[in-house]
């Protein structure tokens, strides 16, 4: 068939809503949200619901025109755009946007792949439940896309990854056959798990339609604490004080370096750290050097009397007299709660406005969390005197976003072209703790290249066993994952 | 390769004291717990490490002969023995035993696949962690095996099944080679998540031979209460208002049945029933009949002053004041605490002295378990008249054990044989309500031939594609979960 017949037999399925075709429409789908890559496509497709979408999947793997999902279109690897060599077809998952269900009492939610997450996350809270999943992308992030990409966040510690709120999938395979997956059933040992393959495979093995997720009961009552530490060591004692005093209530802990606070302070307007002296910016060792790092503990639970404000009190108290923790502030309102919070969510803006960045988002065990953040700011300290170490993140899964500014006054672009000795520079000290060089984040178009040498031998050669099984003609997402 | 010389190759591996063929010594291996099949096996092949399986399966493989991984031979659902043909070789697991290492900062423990789950259970405890997966024949049954039937148990409600335990893997293939999946993150996005395609698969993919598992801190305090209600409804509401209250806390919810307690009261020898008139056996509408129904609740946590009895007071007053709940006693004791357990842990061996009875492993949303039990219960009495539903288990995942007694006074062998009809007629109900037909036991021997009806079409076909794909020559455990 030729591109022309494709596109009209799509046009036939989708109606003339559903196909764009014109440059000016299909822009927006072809470059990635951190404008890593420029794509081409001939059309973006917007089938309205499962039947069209698979009916367009058929058709697709007739022509063996390689198709493209897109959610959001939030990926910071480049996972859903098209490449450039204009052949890719987009699948816009923004008309699949239904709430199909809520069930307070099964805590399930059945829901389609184009709803936002912040969509998803209002209609949950709307039946009293909680949809424990947050990242920073949430108002444009679409659930296809979170689960397709096994999204992490802030509540990882408590809720886990995307993958574990997964109960049920609905998914058009790359022959166009739909799997209804959708169960909602917290037992169920009936053959292969198929819907943990799905989840986390970015689109290359068939397109998440809908899914069952699991939702927690709303909390009546969070606590957020921000406390200066001497170390990342103090960070992580702090943090199993934590989880051996109640993990059920630990939503959220996040570490961050005195410099990354620092640059919040110095370039974000009406940033404030609620610390006195002994954990502020203004004595030595404090933000912007080695000595004062920070971390905001956020607990919360469903309990009518959870007495968190006490349990944050007694294990701050007892990590001050051990001299854990230098200072400590508890947010006494929404304001200063969310005062706080601004602190570690302006850390990428602040760095921005500082100069250029180098971004790894990496993970090692949780236990060698501080080794990592001293063994690979030593190390690009050693490959590039002057650049600036900037970890911060989720201390409580082991996931750092080990962020690398510019030196003072160097030139921003030669900075930029080091990225790569950077990154290895860093995933050497994370390879050498059994480590990831993607925690969150995924593979993409970024780093299929890194995945023989980190996923190589018998792994990698499982995953194209299977993706040849399940994609024989190749046509879903091409490009990404697998090198 | 004859099977002579393939025996003296794989002998050459493991030593003769790795390789059993005497029928005296194999007898055990052959036939599986409940008893529903015997089979027959040329040799007992028991490799000392990952090493020496993986040199077997590489012979195996290049012979073509067929392996059954074995653990502790636990299975409901005959998994994990050979068949009659005598043809398959038995391979055991139970000499790679070592606990690797424990980390209680990063709350893993590495562990090697026949380790008892009682062993590793200890081993975390005396690292002051908690292994939460607890399960009836966790004295005899193996991590390997727990992990590749994906286990529940009690602790499900709170952590999970085996499968949301499960960080890393070690396995080898069908062709011998050996995957090492050993990683200890808890974010890790790079490529498809193999390690759950190998939990739950039951051995037909690989062998499970190490896994790094999640811990959880120690609970510092439990509290056990016994709760008479009026209906499965009336348990479904107590669930709830425990979950709004705490889910983290919430270690077990176990629902039985009026007659299942009465069974235990009267055949288990020292059993009681720790309530008052209200909830007790003696007064009409009680144990035994359909009226008074029970619920077994444990919670649990790290915190010091976790306040678990003013937690169940609370709730439970306000159930006794709402008349959902009608009677209920909290443990005082230990010993209390475990003869409130023995109601619920008898259950099977009251049933057996009861008489005949047919099991079903089932699991509906948990939303439905009430409209589960009534159905289903209808359903069979219509089928015969006089038969007895004794369903009881885990009301926290929706996972009801939905056992029948055979009718008083009937003949046990006739009663033992309407087992498929009586099987079918609980499955009509639980397939009505969108429920799984083996909710923790798996597919095994003994199921198979229900996958094509339950699984077929897209998901079939796909768990097909990628048994061929991982395993051309079919020799992983031929005959298990793929009909």
């Amino acid at each position: 068939m030729s591109g022309t017949k494709l596109l009209d037999a799509i046009r036939a399925v989708v109606g003339a809503r559903g196909l764009l075709t014109d440059p000016a429409d299909t822009a927006a789908y072809t470059q990635d949200w951190r404008r890593l890559y420029q794509g081409r496509t001939p059309a973006v497709i917007r089938p309205a619901d499962t039947a069209e979408l698979a009916e367009v999947v058929r058709l697709c793997a007739a022509a063996r025109a390689p198709l493209v999902p897109q959610g959001g279109n939030t990926s910071m690897v480049g996972g859903a755009t098209p490449d450039a060599d204009g052949s890719q077809l987009v699948l816009s998952m923004a008309r699949l946007n239904r709430v199909r269900a809520i069930d307070p009492i099964d805590l399930t939610m059945t829901i389609e792949a184009g709803v936002t997450l912040k969509a998803a996350q209002v209609a949950a809270a709307e039946a009293n439940c909680l949809l424990p999943l947050s990242i920073s992308s949430e108002g444009s992030a679409q659930i296809g896309g979170v689960l397709a990409t096994n999204a992490g966040g802030n509540n990882t510690v408590r809720y886990g990854n995307a993958r574990d709120l997964v109960l049920g999938l609905e998914v058009v395979l790359p022959d166009g056959q739909v799997w209804n997956g959708l169960r909602r059933l917290r037992k169920d040992n009936t053959g292969y798990c198929l819907r943990q393959l799905f989840v986390g495979s970015e689109g290359t093995l068939g397109v998440i339609t809908a899914a069952v997720l699991k939702l927690a009961p709303r909390p009546r009552e969070t606590a957020v604490a921000l406390c200066a530490v001497g170390s990342a060591e103090a960070a992580l004692e702090l943090f199993s004080r934590f989880q051996a005093h109640d993990p059920g209530a630990v939503q959220a802990f996040e570490f961050m370096s005195g410099i990354g606070v620092g640059f919040v302070l110095k370039h974000i307007e009406g940033a404030v750290l609620p610390l006195g002296q002994a954990g502020g910016p203004g004595r030595p060792g404090s933000a912007g050097q080695a000595g004062v790092q920070y971390v905001l503990v956020e607990l919360a639970t469903p309990r009518p009397d959870g007495g968190l404000r006490a349990m944050l009190e007694a294990v701050l108290e007892q990590a001050l007299g051990d001299e854990i923790v230098m200072d400590a502030a508890i947010a006494e309102s929404e304001a200063q709660r969310a005062a706080i919070w601004r602190l570690r969510e302006e850390h990428s803006e602040a760095q921005k406005r500082e100069g250029a960045s180098v971004k790894n988002d990496v993970s090692v065990p949780v236990s060698k969390v501080p080794e990592f953040i001293r063994r690979a700011t030593a190390a690009c300290e050693a490959l590039m005197p002057g650049i600036r170490a900037v970890p911060f993140g989720h201390l409580g899964d082991g996931n750092i976003h080990f962020n690398l500014e510019q030196p003072e006054g160097g030139d921003p672009a030669w900075f930029l072209a080091q990225d790569h000795s950077i990154m290895d520079t860093v995933n050497a000290v994370v390879r050498a703790l059994d480590g990831s060089f993607s925690a969150e984040h995924g593979i993409g178009r970024l780093k299929p290249y890194m995945m023989p040498d980190w996923r190589g031998g018998a792994e990698l050669g499982i995953m194209r066993q299977i993706k040849h099984a399940l994609d024989p003609l190749g046509i879903m997402n091409p490009g990404k994952v697998l090198p």
